[in-house]
């Protein structure tokens, strides 16, 4: 039992998978939850894995021992100043955002510092689905966490937020919150800006030809994340901006050296690349399986 | 059944599943196989796919009804010209290249002319596995395969080769080899060479930072085709050159339209952006599922 009370704010992909992973690990006594979507509210009283959905946040946090926020990143600040008045004077904050800087530096505007009870926090999982309709209980499990502790951390707000994701079957790791952003910037925050701008290219397309039904299993994996939440991605993207833009400027670098390759008919640097390209990500593979 | 005897000329994953599909359909009495490869000759007998292996085309090839040119797009014309002196005077023979006005140029120039007993076919199947011994049986099972017959075709020939792909399991579409060419490159080869772009981008990131190992599962489906063939996907590009580089430059434009916004911080267009794209992309799950 990692807490009695946990109250989750944002009942979403992530907050619903959390709410039914620390159910079903034991983890905690009661959970509270609020969503300002009521269609999400009653998603969540429907499938039960809120123990008590309150229209209010306030009134959800209200004697909670952990408070997660569950809210796509660019909320992060709103929503703490909507639960701070109603928390227990030991509370424990969390986050779940996927990008860190923004949300410690919104947290320290929100209480003037950097509060010794508030971890920050990025489970590295997900799907292209949104809403707690579409949680799952398994979604952390084997999956990693990245936590971003800050200077005035309080050493046991981060041992019980480790202790919860590990509860739910995730492995922990700590990083500096500059460095996560910027590698999440070229690992996910590049490729769903990649994927979008993609897939609303070829929409154009499809008016003329008959592009999308003639798509293939390669395309679908390619660009499924481009399904997933424009509003959470809108946050990110924003949050993120100067990472992903230094990013997205090299990539459109990379694109243009192809371009010139093709032009110059240089085949075999073409295939190199290609060579290269397969032997990194069966490197990527091998690190990960 | 549809022939007597089948040929396959490259035993990779299209061939080696086209030959266990076929089989398992009963829907030839033998089928011989050549590769220049003598590891996947090896597969082929190890893994029983192909009745009777030779290390030679034109052995191979002697007495088939039906010849399948299963090779990298830019070898058709090659493997044609080592095929054809052995082959019967009423063989039909087919591809299965990724692009489909190249071979009917290279087939049109081996020949003198477009030969009546050429089919050009493109099976929507692979995996980003390569190799007879990564064969799978259901490859074709539910997917399209598309033909572009060309004004000699004889009618005959196309029956029996989309009796062959009806035979496991294949929706057969029938489409102008330009316009295949077209859309192909705009659902398959340009995502092909971002995604090979990018996971080499990565590698170069990765000396510095520890990317790979923050990676997550929209990562692992964005970069899954960057595992395919190089030389397969060398070929593909090299023989659709000019529309792959329209696209090419396309994308290219949409990935600075997206760079401006974020220099503007038009975060609203961005989200739009986003929201069109997953509107589009649900349009196409709706229309294959």
């Amino acid at each position: 039992m990692i807490a009695q009370r946990l109250a989750i704010i944002g009942l979403g992909l992530i907050g619903g998978s959390l709410a039914r992973a620390l159910r079903n690990a034991g983890a905690v006594a009661q959970i509270s939850g609020y969503d300002p979507d009521p269609s999400r509210r009653a998603d969540a009283q429907r499938l039960c894995v809120i123990d008590r959905v309150y229209d209010q946040p306030a009134a959800a946090v209200r004697d909670a021992d952990v408070v997660v926020l569950s809210v796509p990143v660019l909320n992060t600040a709103d929503a703490l100043v909507e639960c701070l008045p109603a928390c227990k004077l030991d509370v424990i904050v969390t986050d779940v955002g996927s990008t860190k800087q923004s949300v410690l530096d919104d947290v320290q505007r929100v209480c003037g510092k950097l509060p010794p009870w508030f971890v920050a926090a990025h489970p590295i999982a997900g799907t292209e689905k949104s809403g707690i309709a579409n949680s799952v209980l398994d979604l952390f499990r084997r999956h990693r966490v990245i936590v971003t502790p800050h200077e005035a951390q309080d050493p046991n707000a981060l041992a019980v937020i480790t202790r919860m994701w590990q509860a739910v079957g995730a492995r922990v790791v700590e990083m500096d919150a500059r460095q996560h952003d910027e590698i999440f910037a070229a690992t996910s925050h590049l490729p769903h800006l990649i994927a979008y701008s993609y897939v609303d290219m070829l929409a154009r397309l499809d008016e003329k030809h008959q592009i999308f039904s003639n798509a293939g299993g390669g395309f679908r994996d390619f660009t499924r994340i481009a399904s997933s939440s424009p509003q959470m991605w809108h946050d990110v993207v924003k949050a993120n901006a100067d990472s992903v833009a230094d990013l997205l400027d090299q990539q459109i670098g990379e694109l243009q050296q192809i371009r010139e390759l093709i032009r110059a008919k240089r085949w075999d640097d073409i295939k190199a690349l290609f060579e290269r390209a397969r032997a990194a990500r069966e490197r990527y593979l091998a690190q990960i399986e």
